[in-house]
């Protein structure tokens, strides 16, 4: 076990946890990433989104590995506090709340023994989720794939600012997918790391094959946020996110521009493979992604690239 | 001297280059930093932005430094030939060229015996920057103040992809004022490190003392990027980005806009003090910095931080 807070709190290995991805956090996806010695995770937007649909897909996973792992219940959902009792009620380990306030439903999910990260954005929400009672924050910057906050704060200034906040452990997210990236945000206050759009490039995931060629592709500035106004969403860049930038240059109102979009497009692309008038959600380090290995080569190339990283880093700056 | 390829190619002993930063980079800020053991920089947007007084503020900086420093000069500059011969004939020992296309003046430059950095937003820039014969190229995320790419790139995720795709140095910039933020951009790849806001909060920066007080208030999510559309700038909050924000929301065209704007903004905030009708161009890690301090104690903070945080890092991550 690393020596970080994040292991000790949710009680794995390695401080690598796989990010709430709408559609393609199966069980599968979820059980290897905890048998590696990470922390995986459910959402409950996989499926029909429903509480019956999460209990299976939980006890399905508990078939798949004996490690902990987590659930991803954005509290925006309708019906989050039957998502968040049906979660408590399985005995998952982790429950992380995003998209809404902490304190609504962290000191219930405590009390039944269930460990909470929440997700933020900035600083201030930051300290809301300390003071909510939350375990642990999982701070996520702008280069972040799928649903982002209105503000554009970067991982790389997001973590030193809320690091210096609270006094809980801070994961990182968005923008990391290797041991570089790891060691980073450990340097920059992290104690933990959560990756999204590496995951979707492993044999595990469900992604259809078209998102993981789209993103196999990608360059550096391959993705686009959409939905400035009512709903920042990163995804690669398309037909689809061409119009809604259009749309909103045009000044067309939230209520518009959600009509003609419909619903169902992030299924289209993560599921479905229509990748031009889906929505492709991906973080910006898609760029440096080029190859689908599984879950466990992913785990060995980080866990074996920690020391050369310190070691080139520390020769430069510091000699010998 | 540090052991990166940065330092022995500009001279300088450790690999921290103060940006260009329009109206507010002295002779004197320079100075301080080059004899700090850092690559100082005047910008041509100083005062009347005419050849004659680039010269001088050359002639001066010369004055009060033995130690290499660098000139900037944007390639939008309508007389941008007459600025780059200017600092050529006075022997700088460094131009840094943005905002344009480095094949226009990089040979001419080169065979004078100056060097030549370029400043890019992303890995295709970088490339077309190499391919030109830069001798350094400064990689620049979204995070950063000021004028900013059209693309939202981020630091985290911008330098492990550059330097994936060149082979000459590469300087981080944006979202970097501290040790932790420079040993970061290192671990990501890069050989030195390019700060700017961190740099108005010295003594010997010549910025309104309304604008160091600003950016000590300001919490992480304090900038916002105007002009999206027409010239992306990242600026503090304030009435002025309000507006241009709800004119861009409306559909105003970019020409209706920048009439609206006029000009003279950027100096109204950075060196009149006026924060909230002028244009205060700031980092978004303006957050994270509370206090002025002199460029040299800047410099033995940093200095003195390196080994501590690479070791905390070390230790959570190798153990031991």
């Amino acid at each position: 076990m690393m020596k970080t807070r994040v292991c000790e709190v949710l009680g794995i290995e390695y401080p690598i946890i796989q990010g709430g991805m709408v559609y393609i956090c199966t069980p599968e996806l979820a059980a290897a990433v905890s048998n590696a010695g990470g922390l995986g995770q459910l959402t409950c937007i996989t499926g029909r989104k429903d509480p019956d649909t999460l209990r299976a897909n939980i006890r399905r996973t508990r078939e798949l590995t004996n490690k902990p792992f987590a659930v991803n219940i954005p509290l925006i959902m309708p019906n989050a506090e039957q998502l968040v009792a049906a979660a408590v009620e399985e005995k998952v380990d982790v429950i992380t709340t995003s998209a809404g306030n902490p304190k609504k439903f962290t000191s219930y999910i405590k009390e039944h023994g269930v460990r909470v990260c929440h997700v933020v954005p900035s600083v201030k929400l930051g300290q809301k989720a300390q003071e909510a009672g939350v375990d642990i924050i999982v701070a996520e910057g702008w280069e972040a794939g799928g649903h982002n906050a209105y503000d554009d704060v970067t991982t790389m200034v997001l973590i030193p600012q809320i690091t210096r906040a609270v006094d809980i452990p801070v994961v990182a997210a968005g923008g990391i997918a290797d041991a570089r990236g790891l060691v980073a945000a450990f340097v920059l206050g992290a104690e933990g790391v959560q990756m999204g759009t590496r995951f979707i490039m492993t044999r595990e995931c469900a992604a259809h094959e078209n998102m993981k060629k789209a993103i196999a592709q990608a360059t550096d500035t391959a993705t686009v946020v959409t939905g400035r106004a009512f709903g920042p969403t990163r995804v690669l860049k398309n037909a689809l996110a061409a119009d809604i930038l259009s749309w909103e240059n045009q000044g067309m109102t939230a209520a518009e521009i959600l009509e003609r979009i419909g619903s169902g497009r992030s299924e289209r692309a993560l599921l479905h493979g229509d990748i031009e008038q889906g929505s492709p959600m991906s973080g910006q380090i898609a760029g440096l992604l080029r190859e689908v290995t599984s879950v466990q080569e992913l785990f060995d190339s980080i866990l074996g690239e920690i020391r050369p990283v310190l070691e080139k880093a520390g020769k430069m700056l510091l000699g010998g």
